[in-house]
């Protein structure tokens, strides 16, 4: 049965533009998480390893604050359901998910890696900085707390971005390569879609067409001491937001859900 | 609760030797199946394309008839169970899975995946050959069906493999290359596990030390013609028949068993 929805009412509260942004925010952050943690084990020397590890667990921290927001609000408003930071992570299918295209992105080589975590913690870091002011008490919190992890995310990425395009040939080349696959998946974050732009009305969300002038200033005077070039504008993909993936989200829920799915209602 | 097993009676029918059998034998077609299954789209000229994927077709069909007949066992001897196919295949856990370890290893290129099919389709060869002559009446109707498929597996994939060997240096390399990759697994063949011990007594289990010697002369008959050389006896890998796996499995089943997993139940 179809029910006609207005911006306060909705039939499942999990379709609320503030859960639908919460989600959105906690998407990206898992999704990234979990992309880093299958370097664990991994990393080009141990205390890189250890460091793209920790970045992980940050991200998961993140996802984890803003998934039991959104489950606060789906279990008041709607009676008969129990959501929980583990069913919106574990128990949700890819067209739910909300997370940016570029945080779905394998990881490629060190350089792939290292530019996803540089354009999306850059991302966070206005994101988070903007929602540290906004008017839901809960989202100022969260923000604040992932800011402090957010600055040191981009310091060490940023570090890694010029060590690589100001490093050998071979780095060099590898960052321009990563950069050429990754650039037409960074559009997306400042395309705001129907929930952001109800939160930019009420004040909820960050106004993310005012971030990219920021976020681009900051990638081109990194960039410059990585002596690479910021691409021209071209087209961009998108999709992420509002539950249109590339396959690799498949994959990637697939295994990350595998233990929830195979084993329900596990606990620690 | 420990309750001491003998030859004809398990606590838990699943356990029986006859049932353990029958599932080696289908995971280990079920798994191959699947890794034929992952090149639909991506093999290297349309023809060929087509014909790992009918390849892994009969590897599922074949999974399917042993899963139906070891479900039949569990459920007349075990009242409360409905064990089907699909739960067999979709709802056990990697410990549970007795394919051989060569099945789980990864396609790698397509030299890796065309010797991985031609030693396996050569095993599958000489044990259905075996049933088609058991005194389970049921292996045998399986096995007799199984034989003409498998004939035609050995005949495409032997011919690959001579292809690839005896064609430019590249392809030469990549031969020796994936022949060093995948001889390790190959001893498990012909090691008989416990459940192989008893059916080979019973008269209902493939004498598979029996089968080495006719196995290495048809790989070293075709190695001839491929222009590449027999390895040397070596350590080998065990485990996969009693459930000891790399773990490649479960990054496998977690894909394979993804959608019975999320959406319990659900039938074509």
């Amino acid at each position: 049965m179809m029910q006609t929805d207005n911006n306060t009412q909705h039939t499942n509260p999990i379709h609320r533009p503030l859960v639908q942004y919460i989600l959105h925010l906690a998407d990206t952050a898992l999704i990234l998480g979990h992309r880093n943690s299958e370097w664990c084990g991994h990393g080009p020397v141990l205390e890189q390893d250890i460091a793209i590890s920790n970045i992980a667990l940050d991200m998961v921290g993140q996802a984890r604050m803003l998934y039991q927001y959104a489950a606060e609000i789906v279990n008041t408003t709607n009676v008969g359901t129990a959501a929980t930071e583990d069913t919106l992570a574990y128990l949700r299918d890819a067209t739910a998910f909300k997370n940016l295209l570029l945080a779905e992105q394998q990881n490629g080589d060190w350089a792939v890696t290292i530019l996803r975590q540089f354009f999306c913690s850059t991302w966070q870091y206005y994101v988070y900085t903007q929602l540290a002011e906004c008017k839901d008490a809960r989202l100022t919190e969260i923000a604040a707390k992932a800011l402090k992890e957010v600055t040191y995310h981009i310091k060490w990425s940023a570090e890694w971005v010029i060590r690589l395009g100001d490093g050998t040939e071979e780095s060099h080349q590898r960052l321009v390569q990563a950069l050429e696959l990754l650039w037409p998946f960074t559009g997306e974050m400042f395309i705001p879609v129907a929930y952001e732009k109800e939160g930019i009305a009420e004040g909820w969300a960050a106004h993310i067409q005012s971030l990219q002038q920021p976020w681009l200033q900051k990638i081109t005077e990194i960039f410059q001491e990585a002596c690479i070039t910021v691409p021209e504008r071209q087209w961009q993909q998108t999709g992420g937001k509002t539950g249109i993936h590339t396959e690799l989200l498949g994959f990637l829920l697939a295994e990350m859900q595998f233990l929830q799915r195979a084993y329900p209602d596990s606990e620690w």
